[in-house]
């Protein structure tokens, strides 16, 4: 990189974000460690599930945005660390369910076999609708925040965000899509509403914890809403380019499945390199969102970039 | 019965029961109907899902217990209907994902086709899913309570009872029983443990939901707490009563499936008359433990003694 690129957009530097998101990730997981239950007594084998389930590896990219974002309206860590466990739980769920047989039949997760190859299809499915009611007990507890009316807010977001209207509405919609495309109405937007839901409003919910733990105004929490919004297409599009030029052994999930499932999305429909154009662009008007922010947090101004550049 | 009995137990009258179920499921039904999302969008498939699971009739025993448990301590009946909604929609998601081909692998629930049968599986896990997620929903908006303090509550101790050590806890020791029995160590005392968790456990937050509402002391919840504990285990016995002398058009589900499967109940156990003898038991002590609210609730009171009677 020149010079004057760097000096051009210092704060969207991608080579600071590998050792935030491995620091993030470690405070992550000592959380969930130390959040999750133990198993105990008959039933510990669906807590063996969880476990496993949760503390596979993983690039903790939610938690990651939770704790920046927080730490932008001074939140205590531990709040962070506590919203960030939660919604780390409530994305394993649907990563297990989304695993299943019925669902995307996939054996490989985060490079180890998935819930219900390494336990069964049973105990699968009651692990993740564990890990969905645990996600909403680590929130309503009083260690999350001292103000009952910010866990409910957070308690409220969460379900709208995960629920029929957003990230499952967009399993569905996902699910749905061949017969959408076959009636030869799905196109760029429409894929851009999927995985909106399907994979954005949990990142949307992960920016505005921070603004609703600090009693934030609704400026602020818009700010960090839509710079999670075009960074979540960027995630996606990166995610859907790595499925097309990556190998499991770096992603540890089965690739190539897109166009083995005639599925839709913004590579398919843009190419290669229009798909990478918009990721671009995204990755500007997200730092843009930010606002007075961007320059203060530099991590969440650094990560689009940092997508683009990924290779798992 | 005799004018005597009559008079000597006018509160466990079983007479008073069916219209007052009725009636209860009546406000279930319509609280349900109002607040289930409509079928809209790409994802409608999901939402329609959700209703057809949860408005298939149903005894709607649940709200019956919050309502009645509720008007002891004068809670506003919209409150005590909100949260009966949300346990319903809790409980029925236990049934879409119980009923699946990887779980108890049922055709038929409430006299119709479960709902993997009539959507596709992937469709029940979502539908499961969102149901789950919308009963947390439901008890986060203030419609629920003012105070956010006891919204907050009534969400933590709803994930307890339903979560990995809860209901879940209980269906995986339910799967798992079959080992256990081999192993020669599954008593009455196992028996009971897993049904308290397995159904129990939200017949228990269905009893305190009123006294949480009504900020009311230890002492109330503590009381409501133990009588839904006694008239679990009546549920628990004359619904294996039921498996064994019932027929599928009187209960609307499979039965002899018990024996079937090598399931331990207190009816495999006790035999059909000491299982009988042990529900009349404990359908007494369950209108004991409610104390001076038993004359109070005569709906309560009568309501483990209605069920010794049940068909269906």
């Amino acid at each position: 990189m020149s010079d004057t690129a760097h000096r051009a957009r210092p704060q969207n530097d991608p080579a600071l974000l590998p050792p935030a998101i491995a620091a993030a990730a470690r405070l992550a997981d000592s959380t969930l460690e130390a959040l999750l239950p133990r198993p105990a007594g008959r039933q510990a084998r669906v807590q063996e599930a969880m476990r496993y389930a949760v503390m596979g590896g993983g690039k903790r990219l939610r938690p990651f945005l939770v704790l920046h974002a927080a730490r932008l309206f001074a939140v205590p860590e531990s709040q962070a660390l506590r919203v960030g466990a939660a919604i780390e739980c409530l994305h394993t769920y649907s990563l297990v369910h989304d695993d299943l047989p019925c669902m995307d039949d996939d054996d490989l997760r985060r490079g180890r076999p998935t819930t219900h190859i390494a336990f069964d299809e049973m105990t699968a499915v009651l692990a993740g609708d564990a890990l969905l009611t645990f996600a909403f007990e680590i929130l309503a507890d009083p260690a999350t925040h001292a103000h009952a009316d910010v866990r409910c807010a957070l308690i409220a977001r969460l379900a709208e965000a995960s629920g029929h209207s957003g990230m499952i509405g967009g399993q569905v919609i996902d699910m749905l899509a061949p017969s959408f495309i076959k009636e030869g109405s799905f196109g760029v937007d429409d894929v851009i509403e999927l995985q909106r839901k399907k994979t954005g409003q949990l990142f949307e919910f992960s920016c505005e914890a921070g603004p609703i733990l600090a009693q934030a105004g609704a400026e602020d929490r818009a700010r960090l809403k839509a710079y999670a919004e075009e960074m979540g297409v960027v995630f996606q599009i990166t995610d859907d380019l790595l499925d097309v030029t990556s190998t499991p052994e770096k992603t540890g999930k089965a690739v190539g499945k897109d166009a083995g499932m005639g599925k839709q999305t913004l590579v398919t429909l843009l190419g290669l390199e229009g798909a990478r154009a918009e990721a671009r662009r995204r990755a500007a008007k997200a730092v843009e969102a930010l606002g007075p922010h961007a320059a203060r947090a530099p991590e969440l101004s650094g990560l689009p970039f940092f997508l683009l550049d990924r290779d798992a």
